[in-house]
């Protein structure tokens, strides 16, 4: 029990809608951990694996539009399964500090909350695939959704291997208010999991943010 | 419920080890129903979509040996779940006989019976995609796995594109043997729902037995 809880303890994700600054930060979260003497991993869902690209190619190829949503959920959680077999379980294993850029939080967010699946339906899949693994700490960059894909779509057009990522770009403003509201719900109920970061602000004032939180965390 | 029962006494599975004949055969079956007057649809698992033909090529690459045993199950649901939703609920809404080559039976045969995941969780995970539409009748091709592997084998090197397609044929025979014998006790299983039929015969005989097994089921 005690290992258990000790792994998760170095578990910590970065959950936040498109453009909100995940992929921005989360080398500083990694030098801030390597500062204070940890080993670090960090890695991102979909696509932490070889075969987990391949899925995700699927997953976001902008041409995939008939995809069913409990083929996607599928998809999703088929990623994540071999991403935690594979690659977060044998880190936290060797005893290094785990940061994810999303888990299972932006399944529930996206799929549940934003496309409506079924969120017991949800929590029940991901159970069954990947057991009850958690992370202790749970960033998430909150900004306002017009503002974050304002910051994606100046990405893309100034990074051509960005234009494929772009499926979930096509969604209306509705669909990424959802997933706001969905994050922000999340952070409700689980308030000592999650930390709610203001990502409006500018990077390093984020970045500051963000250290305070793992701070804290790793005074506990 | 009539409605219901209506569609699953339309829909029929083939399925069998590799090198059993299901490809062989399936023509055979579609003009049999369609000399009845049936209108057919027939189409195979995993592949049947184009969303599908990219989880099938994730899945049988030989290079991808390191999945996890669980991410492979994911993807084959995940593929059932846009087949069910696009091709085989339609065909089967619009009054069609839908033939699909493998479907839920393979999973449990190949992920529960051969590859040792827990075979109460592959049905609550089909339950929770799929719903509970289920074939009324199944053909199994049943046939030593020895003499299976030869005629696959002779087929690879005989179509190139099939060779892409042979991951499971570098699994052990043990496995194909535990292949076969779970598709025999399924069988004991549901004897109402399986015909098993003799595929060690020549391709006509073969053909006799379905065309029989099919005669008996629309008779009913
Ligand atoms: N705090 C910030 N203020 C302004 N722009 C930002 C900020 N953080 C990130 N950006 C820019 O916004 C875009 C999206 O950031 P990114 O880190 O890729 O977001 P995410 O990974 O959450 O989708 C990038 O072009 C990035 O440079
Ligand atoms: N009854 C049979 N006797 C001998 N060879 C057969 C028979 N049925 C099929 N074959 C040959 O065996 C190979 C595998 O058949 P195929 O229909 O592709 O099997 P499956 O689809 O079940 O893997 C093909 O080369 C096919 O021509
Ligand atoms: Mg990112
Ligand atoms: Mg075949």
């Amino acid at each position: 029990m005690i290992d258990l809880a000790h792994k998760d303890f170095m578990f910590i994700t970065i959950e936040g809608i498109e453009g909100s600054g995940k992929t921005t930060q989360i080398d500083a979260i990694a030098g801030w951990l390597a500062g204070c003497g940890h080993e670090v991993l960090t890695t991102r869902e979909p696509g932490g694996t070889a075969i987990g690209g391949q899925i995700r190619s699927v997953l976001l190829h902008p041409d995939n539009t008939g995809m069913a949503p409990v083929a996607e959920l599928l998809l999703y959680v088929a990623d994540r399964a071999q991403h935690l077999e594979t690659v977060v379980r044998p880190a936290l294993a060797a005893g290094k500090v785990v940061v994810c850029d999303r888990f299972f939080d932006a399944t529930l967010v996206y799929q549940g909350y934003a496309r409506g699946l079924d969120r017991a339906l949800i929590r029940q899949l991901h159970r069954l695939a990947c057991g009850n693994l958690q992370p202790a700490l749970t960033l998430l960059l909150d900004l306002d959704p017009e503002a974050g894909l304002t910051r994606a779509w100046q990405r893309i057009h100034s990074d051509d291997a960005h234009a494929r990522e772009s499926r979930f770009e096509k969604e209306t403003l509705a669909f990424h208010q959802r997933v706001r509201s969905g994050y922000l719900d999340l952070a409700r109920r689980e308030p000592e999991r999650f930390t709610v970061i203001d990502a409006v602000q500018d990077p390093p004032s984020v970045t500051r943010q963000i250290e305070a939180a793992l701070a804290a965390h790793f005074s506990r």
